[in-house]
C-alpha cells in the first residue's frame, strides 16, 4: 500500500538519524530491557497505576527476560512524542492514549474511545472476541508497532461547568476543555474548544481562561481540585464513554522476541485492563460522595443536550469515512456495541434496574 | 482455629489413603505437570474455552515449566468432586463454579454468584480492587486451597417457561430446575426446585418431569435445545447475575511454586476471567435475535415478581449470616456492589440509556 510507505516514511521522519543509534533494546545474556515512553506524568492516579501493573507483571512473568522500565512524559520524550519515538525505534514501547495520535491516523481514537462509542463492557466485547484486537494489529501493521490495550478509566465524566446547562445553546461560546473527537464534536455545538494538559486546567478554570472541563471521572478530577473552581459537575458524559490505554511495542522489537515472551506482553496487558477498570469503578464512587458531601452540585445533561450531541457526533465521525481503515475499523466496532448493548439492556441492565428498585438503592 | 483442622480433616476423609500416592505433582527437571480437574463436559460452550483459555495461556508463558492438563467431568473424578480432590491432593487443580461448594462453605457461593448479586463489572471491582481476591484466598487456606476466579458467564438468563409468568404465585408447585441458593430462593416462593445436569434438561422438560429450566444463556441453551421445548424466554433472571468460574490450586503445590510460576497462575485466571466474559456477550446477543427469529417469545418478568425474588433471595443469604467468615465475605461483596452500582448509574448506565435513545437502538 502506498499509504503504508508513506506513513513509515513519515513517521520516521527527522528522527531517523537519532534512531539508528537506539534501535535495538538493551540484549543481555537473552534477557531484554524495554524502555517504556509514556503520555503520563508520573503516579497520575489510575492512569499510572495500569503502567505500573503492566511492568511489574511481565517483569515478575518473564523471570528477569524481560525488565519494562517506564518512563514518565517527559523524562525522555514528550507526552505526544511517544508515537513517532517508538515507531522510529528510540523507545521500544509506549504506554498512552491511542487518541492521541489521530493526526497519524483517524482510527486511533477507536482503540481509546469516540464520542457515542463503547462502555468498557463493550470494548472487552469487541477487542477480546468480536475482532477488535486484530484490527488494532493491522493499524499498528502499517507504522510499524503492536499493540494492545492496557488499561481502561471506564466511563469518564461529562465534566465540570460553572454554571448548570439547560439548552444545547449554553455550549455556544463556551471556552471548554476537551480534546480528541468529543471537542471537535462540541465545537459544532458552537463551543471554544481548548486544549490542555491536565496540569493547567486549574488556574485556567481560576483565571476564567476557561468556563468548564472534563478531565477524567471524580476519582481523578478531585485530586486536580476542579470542586474548588466549579459548581456544577456532570458524571454522564458523551465523549470518552470507555477510554482504554494501550502498550504498543516497536514492531521489530516485538517480532525478535520469543513466542514465550510474546505470549506474557499480550496476557499482562489484556489483565492490565481489567485490573485498571476495576480501580477506577472502585476509585469513582466513593470520590463522588464526597464531591456531593462537599457541596458539589450534581447534575445529568436534558435530553435535548445529548440529541445535540449525538448529532454532532455522528457528524464527526462520518467526516473520516472516506478513510477505508476508518470505516472498516468504525465498522466493526459499531456492529459489535450494538449486539453487545442489545443483549445486556435485556440482561445485565434489566437486572440491575430491578436490582436497585427492589433493594432501594 | 478448630473450624479450619476440622475442615482439613474432614476433607481429607476417606481418601487420605489414595491421596499419599498421588500428592506430588510430576515434577521433572523443574518443570511441573498439574493435573485439572474440572467440572465440565468436555467442549461445553464458553464454560470449556475458559478452561482452554487459562491452560494454553499458563503453559505459553512459563515456556514448559508448567503444563496445565485439564480433565473433563468424570474423566479423573465426578463434576462435584472436584474439590475434594483437589483439597486431598488427588488432584492438582480445579476448574469449576466455587458455589457448587456451598456444602463445604456457604461462602464459597460468593466466588460464583449470588441471587440478588454482583453482576461481572460489579465483581471485577470487588474482586481486583475491593478486596474480594484476599477472602477468596483467605477461605481458600481454610481447604488448602489458592483460588483466583478464571472465568465469568456474563449474567444468566432468568429461564424457560412453557407458560408465561404473571405473577409470583405462578411459582407455586412449578416444578423448575435452579440449582444453588437461586434454587434455594425460588422454593421460598413454592416452587418444586430440581438440580438436574445439562446433559438431561432437554428429556425432563420434553416428558414433563420439568415445567422449566434455567441454563445459562442464549448461547449455552440453544445448544441445548430448550427452545423447542419452551416457548417462553425471559433473558435477565435474578439468581445469577454474573457468574465467575475460578481455578483453585492446592495450597502446598502452589506454595513449592516459584514466584514466576505463581504470577503466571494468578495473571492467567485474571485474564481469562475478561476474555471469558467478552465471549458470552459476543456470542449471547446474536443468538438471543436468532431465538426470536425462530419464535421464541422473550419477556420480561413484572415487578411484582422481582420484589418477591429479592424477599425471598435476602431471607436465603440472611440464613447463613451466623457464620462469622459468610457474614464478612457478604458484607464485603454488599458494600463494593453498592458503591460500584451507585457511580455506574450515573456514569455508563446513564450513558447507555441516552445513547439508546439517541441512536434508537
Amino acid at each position: 500500500m502506498d499509504r503504508r510507505s508513506f506513513l513509515r516514511t513519515s513517521a520516521l521522519g527527522g528522527s531517523a538519524a537519532a534512531a539508528s543509534t537506539l534501535a535495538a533494546p538493551a540484549i543481555a545474556q537473552g534477557n531484554m530491557t524495554l524502555t517504556m515512553v509514556t503520555t503520563w506524568p508520573r503516579g497520575l492516579a489510575g492512569v499510572w497505576d495500569s503502567v505500573e501493573r503492566f511492568a511489574d507483571n511481565v517483569n515478575s512473568m518473564s523471570g528477569g527476560s524481560i525488565t519494562v522500565e517506564p518512563k514518565a512524559a517527559g523524562e525522555l520524550v514528550g507526552a505526544l512524542e511517544v508515537f513517532d519515538a517508538v515507531t522510529a525505534g528510540q523507545a521500544d514501547m509506549y504506554h498512552g492514549a491511542d487518541y492521541y495520535f489521530v493526526g497519524q491516523h483517524p482510527a486511533w481514537a477507536y482503540f481509546t474511545t469516540v464520542p457515542f462509542g463503547m462502555t468498557a463492557p463493550e470494548m472487552m466485547t469487541w477487542y477480546y472476541a468480536n475482532g477488535g484486537m486484530e484490527l488494532h494489529h493491522e493499524l499498528g501493521e502499517i507504522f510499524g508497532l503492536k499493540s494492545f490495550i492496557a488499561g481502561q478509566t471506564a466511563a469518564q465524566g461529562g465534566g465540570w461547568f460553572r454554571n448548570q446547562i439547560n439548552s444545547a445553546d449554553d455550549f455556544k461560546g463556551l471556552k471548554f476543555r476537551m480534546p480528541g473527537l468529543g471537542g471537535q464534536a462540541l465545537a459544532k455545538l458552537g463551543a471554544s474548544v481548548q486544549v490542555l494538559p491536565g496540569g493547567e486546567i486549574y488556574q485556567a478554570l481560576s483565571t476564567g481562561a476557561l468556563d468548564g472541563t472534563e478531565w477524567i471521572g471524580p476519582w481523578s478530577d478531585e485530586k486536580l481540585g476542579l470542586q474548588e473552581v466549579c459548581d456544577y459537575y456532570y458524571p454522564a458524559g458523551f465523549h470518552e464513554p470507555g477510554a482504554a490505554l494501550s502498550v504498543a511495542t516497536n514492531l521489530d522489537i516485538f517480532n525478535e522476541m520469543t513466542p514465550v515472551q510474546q505470549k506474557i506482553i499480550e496476557v499482562a496487558a489484556a489483565e492490565a485492563h481489567q485490573h485498571n477498570y476495576a480501580l477506577f469503578i472502585a476509585n469513582n464512587g466513593p470520590a463522588l460522595q464526597r464531591l456531593q458531601s462537599g457541596g458539589t452540585n450534581v447534575q445529568a445533561f436534558p435530553d435535548e443536550v445529548w440529541t445535540a450531541f449525538g448529532a454532532a457526533s455522528k457528524e464527526v465521525l462520518d467526516g473520516f469515512m472516506d478513510d477505508e481503515m476508518f470505516a472498516t475499523i468504525r465498522d466493526s466496532a459499531e456492529a459489535s456495541m450494538k449486539s453487545a448493548s442489545g443483549w445486556m439492556s435485556v440482561s445485565d441492565s434489566a437486572y440491575t434496574a430491578q436490582r436497585n428498585r427492589v433493594l432501594g438503592s
